[in-house]
């Protein structure tokens, strides 16, 4: 019997939350900034909910203005070993940057995170685009956008090569001929471009998922390309229905180029919930949430996705015109905020608000009913597997998620009532991938020398 | 009252055991090579016998002769955060390489480690020396040993920097003022070398032990300076009582040039231990172990640490006389083999056996008895703080050690009968830093201007 297609939810964990002001609401303790059994309770929580994953975003550096909220602070691939070990089923996603790691060291963290989680591990790779950032790793200036996708996209070849170099039962551990490994089942990778060279094969054996899950978050045309070619998962924005239509139209047809499947990509849009048990008590809450965050630090942000300064910026008056697509910026997010701005004829205060907690994805303000009910509309319409849920606050939003949209979810029937598998991969609906010869690899030279 | 001067003990956790053969040991099971449930148990059983702590050495490629033996696989922090989860007080090293990793990178996950575990992270830092290695690095060639040390030196400079750029107090969380973090106390590094240069500050808050530990095991001369400069414990090699008198003699006599105490370093020379009810029994022991190592895999080994063509040496015969000391290889192996082996007259084959399997430390064969007499003699010479034990079979061994040595060194008042602390540094009798203004460094620029 083939079930039918399920909905897919990843919590997007933002420490205290999506809004700016999160850290602020009663419920919320600053303390958790560095606390792990916050993540670990978090985490536990939306395995409650069943969701498929949780993801961690991250970023190399202090962000511009910490004093005002809290950002990922925790290595976040020590945090999700850690829940690991305090959970059973839910995914483990990070980002890892492109731009400021070796391949062959994210490889083995995340071939080592899917050992441990029992196959839970995704790897959303980024192209960090941030001066604060290069500045921590020796570059006085950050990487073009071009340069940044080509040496991404070295990166994924590295990895995923790394990932497959020890077929599965390369392990062989059999004391009487006193053979531990068999060096005819482990493949050197051999890749040598403009950005990496790296000899391989990877100290780990293959994984229990095969490869970790592979998730890419950029809205851009190299970003789109990166994920049609490598991608299991996008965490995308859509502002509308129509968006997502188009944009799952878009990242479908770039599919068909690189012979991989219309499905083989799972779509989740990024949803900000502001959630009360009736309307008006969820409009209370987003303004109460608003009034705790300092504009200033709206408008900062505003005119960071902008890349504009923030002086030109008129808070009761539209944006400026001619605004320029950053060529070395978050494409995605500058789409956005114009798309939003023209449609709905908003001032600069109005997108600020607009833009779910200033993060610049789409918000829905309202009780568990019209959340369940937008959610099942996009659903349905094909155009997306699920979404990326941005709870307001953690500790009462998730919670409010938890308890009284999955129960909806569950009812509705498109969403499971118990986990029916064990890894990630399991979750998504994506088999695990079967090992094949990697094209232009070889027995590890030192090690077929090493067994005559 | 002051404790009269403890003992303290550190598990070298190699894979399965000390000895090349230890996977094909009875109680050993070759699965275990990348099960984290097994490195769990393990450490669960080292903290059952109250060590200090546990080290997981590391190496950035697969070995050069995997088929024969299992060598670190799971990414020794991922393991580290695994192991965190599941016990309470045991300290957690692991060793990252100066010569392949960014310093942001590594002070970051160590300072996430120290917090999820509550203070009792270690970060053994290398410079790691093996073509294998850099060949999955984009270098062609290891580095020469003077260079990869002054990029050490650097390294540890940069991610102490970052463990101090955060004062204790820098995050606020006052609610009231919507001010998260006091920009005031979070510090830019601003670090420019040779080859490394870092801004800062670090994005995680100061840790529980203020820096995790700081441990160092190269026995060359720019090792030794290395660790009389940065280093809080080395793990270095010593055949005899001289030879650990006349170590600590010398790096005590470097520590002061950088005006530290002479005990500001803890020395815990490797030990590998046989035990045995009867001595008989420990050697017949040690004889099956031996009888399990293929002997070429011996040989191979010890040519590696003397750098030399495995068929230049003659199993019945001495070592090749003129050997020189390789400068850009692992001098301390390499001095130890050689008085090994002048000392006692030894034939290659002998000498393969004297150095504690194949890894080229101190090994006794005996009874718990003989163990603790030996371990307490050197003790109360004052030579070191402690042992690095290296069981030869985890399983068996570590569990032999646990239950029938520690008693005898509990009895004799040298080793604590139960933690009295809860952090890494509490363990080694070492405070916690005061946070101090680094030299040269100033509020971060950025986080200044945002202020404004």
């Amino acid at each position: 019997m083939t079930l039918p297609r399920q909905l897919h939810l990843n919590l997007n964990f933002l420490n205290a939350g999506t809004f700016a002001s999160a850290w602020r609401w009663p419920s919320s303790k600053p303390s958790d900034y560095a606390d792990v059994q916050y993540y670990v309770r978090t985490a536990q929580l939306a395995e409650r909910g069943t969701f498929d994953s949780i993801f961690l975003a991250d970023f190399p550096a202090l962000s511009d203005h910490p004093q005002h909220r809290p950002f990922q602070s925790l290595e976040p691939t020590i945090t999700l070993a850690t829940i690991a070990a305090a959970t059973q089923h839910i995914g483990l996603i990070a980002t890892a940057s492109s731009t400021y790691n070796e391949p062959y060291n994210i490889a083995r963290r995340f071939s080592s995170l899917d050992h441990v989680s029992g196959g839970r591990a995704g790897l959303n790779i980024v192209t960090t685009a941030d001066p604060a950032a290069a500045r921590n790793f020796g570059l006085s200036q950050r990487l073009a956008h071009s340069v940044r996708y080509e040496r991404a996209a070295e990166f994924a070849e590295v990895v995923t090569g790394l990932w497959d170099s020890w077929e599965d039962d390369a392990l062989v551990g059999d004391k009487q001929t006193a053979q531990f490994l068999d060096p005819a089942r482990i493949h050197a990778v051999d890749y040598h471009g403009q950005h990496f060279s790296v000899a391989g094969p990877l100290n780990v054996p293959r994984s229990p998922q095969g490869r970790p899950i592979v998730v890419q978050a950029g809205g851009s045309d190299d970003g789109m390309d990166f994920a049609a070619r490598y991608a299991d998962a996008v965490f995308s924005v859509a502002h509308s229905l129509p968006d997502a239509v188009a944009y799952a139209k878009d990242l479908r047809q770039r599919l068909s180029a690189y012979r991989r499947a219309e499905d083989a990509i799972l779509i989740f849009p990024g949803l900000v919930t502001v959630i009360g048990s009736t309307e008006a008590e969820a409009k209370r809450r987003e303004e109460q949430l608003w009034e705790l965050v300092p504009i200033e630090y709206g408008l900062r942000r505003l005119a960071g996705i902008l890349q504009v300064d923030p002086a030109v910026l008129k808070l009761d008056q539209p944006l400026p015109r001619n605004l320029k697509l950053p060529v070395d910026g978050m494409q995605t997010f500058f789409k956005g905020a114009l798309t939003l701005a023209e449609r709905g004829g908003l001032t600069v205060r109005q997108l600020i608000r607009a833009q779910g907690g200033g993060t610049g994805h789409r918000i829905i303000v309202g009780t568990p009913d019209s959340v369940a009910d937008s959610i099942e509309t996009w659903f349905r319409s094909g155009a997306v597997a699920g979404f990326n849920i941005m709870p307001d606050v953690i500790a009462s939003g998730l919670e409010a998620f938890v308890d009284h949209v999955v129960p909806l979810l569950r009812q509705r029937g498109i969403f499971r009532n118990a986990y029916d598998g064990t890894t990630l991969r399991d979750h998504f609906g994506l088999a695990r991938p079967v090992w094949t010869h990697p094209v232009s690899t070889c027995p590890a030279a030192k090690m077929r020398a090493a067994s005559h």
